[in-house]
């Protein structure tokens, strides 16, 4: 079986990480998280590509490259989950097993951010497990890829 | 009379046309309607501009440069329709007649895509005929400006 | 191919045309949009025939007379738009495809009229355009209907 | 380093898995999960203990009973995640890190679903994986027992 | 003691000021405010940069530039105001003063420009005088950055 | 000075006053109300029409009829006073003065009686005093008219 | 003991019953229902009238005609069940015991079909049983007639 | 037969009247009002106090100073119609027949000034008249008065 | 053809009838309404077993006992209908035809008791006859058990 | 006189007292509090039996048992305060005074804990007083049922 | 130690008790529920100082003379209870512990008067034993600040 | 050109300031800022008058003898801004132009905190610099009326 190809989205913000509010989100950057996912992918048979957008339109753009050269999709969003109906809709037009991770318990923090509008279009959701929740989504949606596909 | 210069934007993920969700937007990719758009405006004294961006700042900025260059817009802004202040006081801003569609009808859909920011500040809606919605667009706008201007 | 059936019906206040809210509704009488539909009809193939109705009651009877002896039905109900649950079941019962029309824009005005009950069982909506939102909406109504029924 | 002991709580009607609506739920049995629950947990130098119970009042208790006796729970509470105060009470008294999975994406379903009492209480919640949202979701309880308690 | 570093940023079409309804943002254009903001600033010991962006990604981008740059940030996101988290959260994450202003009176508009985003994490907000907004937010952040800094 | 014209409407299931529920509106017959209209417009040096529809739609026509007919409506719209957008566009339409009259104090009943889609339109509302209601309405109304008139 | 009088009254649309959506309201006729009431009622020593009308000022006529001539009313009203307070007050009017019935389960269907403006002054509803609705309908009309005047 | 003593109670600001918004209120002084309900009580034999009082704990002490001295209260709340539950409190209290007027038509204005705290507990209200609401609130108020008394 | 095997079950507090506020339940205790469908049940070809019980696990557990043991379920779960997600997926996980009977008009009592969790998944709802929604409701459901599986 | 009969029910999770959540709840465990219970009932010539119970339906069949049993009720219902019908069902059902008792304030803390299904149906509500909150409501119902039975 | 001094604060209309709806507050008069109250201060080794006050501002200032004059307060705030953020945060600024007293179940009465602005900010509350409320909140505040200040 | 006069009115507790809250509204006294206001006022060649009030009543009144004596009124309504209406009213009856002022940031306080009757009919809104608020506030009402003025 070929390796399966995940792509990995980072939403705004998360370039910060270790730097923002560490209370909230731990002290880990975002190139230790790439790294961690990238041997745990290793171990999965898969490989995975990591991007990181602030712009809403560019994370549509990534998602629009995923068609045809990706397997599935593991996004944590940011604050784009709440707000943008542009990202759901390409995640639905590409077709692709999306999976939803955060960093963050998104329901213990301001009730904006409790609403998802990828959650209704995804596989499923991870929050809450601070790295653990990319780690876990990356299993899952590998699973789920060869499960469907096998 | 001189020809009606009118400005076509698209929105996010309309550039997936033909590729995303068939069953909802139809077959027909964006160059094929943008052909039509440009065969039905010569046939209304007009010449037409069709532009497709995905990111709301990009479709700002377009509106802007719109200003004493365009005699219109026609625009279907996709899930920035219903998500976009910044949008819907581009268009407010250049003060040019805005004619809003929509491939599919939006009142069939989910829940938040019934709002629509832009309707409040366009002559015009017209919702659910595919590509017609884009060709009857653009005949509504094109007689709404030779009234305006007669 | 033989000429295609369509009913037009106007809601409750349009024979005031004319005389009321010209600000709102324009100048035009009911009895000159009917003739413009006419002669838009005869170059698009079809024949219409054309009522006014006051009365919830009448209007339902009038779309169960459709059953059978139209094609489609392009419909400005008017206030009972946003009030008509019995018009929205009459339209849904006689399965004939419909196009809804206004002659003013509803998204600017008050918040009761900016819900619809015959848009989610609609083919789609045209409104702001004066009378411009009949006669395009006869095209897309004919258009629909040619290329369902080609 | 001793074992980590982990309570696994099943709520109202998971007895009835593999035969409850399987297209929702999937077609593995209750036994199965526990088995194969068991299995990871061992792969995770921890204990699991597995209980299934049909009343509130009955899982309220089970979870006083962990106290001094378990180091986490993994919940998935069912129909009470949306209904019961109680439940939330009892997981908030007995001061243990709390992990909340779902069988189904809660979010793709009706919106009475939507809204959990536990979430705000847990660590984290995960959803829509089936039976991997029990194995992610031990092995997430696992690695925030072990960080915390390193 | 050093100058104050302050970054004033200009959300989206604030670049058409003295174009786009001068009846309610007045007929001053953004060079003008800018320099008027760079004499005040002078005279407060303090030294500003001004941006406009249109785009929310590039808002956020220039948040982040201003980590050990900037002493404290003077913004009107504009529309941006009432519908992004990203900037929220950008803001949050650099952990400086924010002083928000607008130039119109925004409890005076539409329902949706009532509510901001940006209001609960900053020091404080103005809204309503034209380009004095500006000037006394400019002098309301100097002497906040004085105060806590002394 | 000629007389004034005033047409008095009565809405649905008035003509079983007397016999409805006459704890709620008194036992006064609407014949009775009638003839101390008529009674009481003559000292008022002005003469009523009065008519009772059951029907909308004849409620909505009655009022198309006064057009240029009468001076003044005096309504009592009954149960449609909450539900009907008809009427309201009707009065809209005629542009003659409304006196909004209620027999029954509508704030003391069930909360879907205390909107009224006539009160925005009308020149004011009288509720709460049985046949006061109507007279002191007539008496609102003819003064308005000689007022405006004058 | 005399028969007992009972009028069945059916709303807009039952006309087209056996046409419109079968998979909602059965293939059965209007003229087949009030058939098999017939039968239904001369068992249960009782007489029926069967009255349909499209319009809600006519169902609020034959409403008014029950009174002194009917001893209960039987009524499917239809879309009016949702949005005529007219109904509701003809009924409320002529103080006689309600039975209200529907074909379909409402609250499987939209959201705006759950709220029944009659319900709360009825004996009491039935509704999804398809003809049978009428049928129980009937005959728990009846035993309340019987139970009442015993 | 003894005359009826009438409080009339005005609210908050109606000292400025003439010259406050007249576009709203019209052109009339206080004194002036009270001038006409003097002549106006006279013709109807009855006698009134007029009163004004910008302190929400005036009104309510002049209300209970009006127990055992006065048969009825003519109010005109203003602002405090929308605010005050001690008020009401205090109208409830004297157990005194209340009859509320408003100069202007409240159901034109601010959707905070719908609500009125007082009409579910009085006789009746009228508005919109300007100073004809206080003159037929008079007579409405004496009128009840005699038929309740006689 | 075998007899037809019924589960009826009461919910909360049915155990108290004859008891409990008899002006809302009425006078009979439940013995004498399990008595009453016993009778009615032999009639029908059918057998009944009669189950109630307090506890909202006990009845989740009774319902699953149903499964291949009863062809379908009559309930009226008390005030379970309101609160309990649980009982409204073990009838859904059962599988079988579901009435819902209410021996009060539940749309005449406090508003919460309006939503019934059970209504969206039952054939059909049958409320306010007393013990004739059982025995109405045990009709209905042996006829639709005939017609399905006839 | 003969002694009143109190029955003392403690609702979910307060078996925990002195365990759960102390900042809260404060230190003393159940066993204290009804040991304070009986002190204080001796010297108001009251007996009183404690019951805690973590089941819905327990605590519905201990208020049944009271019928006949006991002359009033003392409840904490803890979490089903928020959200148990039956509970409050059965407090109606028995007829016996009802005085409603907390802990802690509930209306400092979550908004899903300031709604009681129990207060509307109580004699009175006393909350925030830790222990004494049962002493007084100990108190008033012993007051309460000496007034009303005196 | 020495006497604990409790300012008793009385709000509108409580001056009408014994006359105001008997049937709701009693028949004692606030003479009568002052002198209860220093006859049960005494006993509780305090002195009470009891005012009542028809003015919000009136209130207002007492609460401020409070400061370093009293040890807490013991507030009935009636009408003002449901409207005054004024007399929250005169509360809030003296920082003495506040008991909050209602003579009448505020939870059985119109739906306005179930919010309490003061109750957050509260030690806590008791409703609905007329005096007794009272009576108890005094034996309330008085343990609470023994048990404070101990 | 001669000085402008400003009233400056300080609402409902603002004379404790210094004692109540500091921690949110700083530690100076009113007297200190109604000093820094002065001095602030001369440079700005202006004079003020500096009122505090508890009394909603006499916040009315303060404003109205501002007509004709004062240019315009700087406000801190403190809790009235709120809850009054009449305090909106009567700053709408004089025509002045208001500036609002806030000492601590109002949006990031409890909800019922974020809507202010004031702003709408302000000229602008400063909130959450402390005393800076009223300076700040102090200066933009002079630039106003100089350039208004001018």
């Amino acid at each position: 079986m070929s390796q399966l190809r995940i792509l990995v989205l980072h939403g705004p913000n998360l370039n910060l990480l270790g730097v923002r509010e560490p209370s909230i989100y731990g002290a880990l950057t975002l190139e230790q998280i790439n790294a961690a996912l990238e041997t745990h992918a290793a171990g999965l048979h898969s490989t995975i590509q990591c991007q990181q957008f602030n712009s809403e339109g560019a994370i549509v753009e990534a998602i629009h490259n995923a068609l045809d050269e990706k397997d599935g999709i593991l996004i944590n969003a940011g604050a784009y989950t709440h707000t943008s109906v542009a990202i759901r809709d390409a995640l639905s037009g590409v077709k692709l097993p999306i999976v939803e991770v955060h960093l963050s318990n998104i329901y213990q923090r301001e009730a904006f951010r409790h609403y998802s509008y990828i959650a209704p279009i995804a596989v499923g959701q991870i929050s809450g497990f601070g790295i653990d929740s990319y780690l876990l989504g990356l299993e899952a949606l590998v699973r789920h890829l060869q499960r469907e596909g096998g």
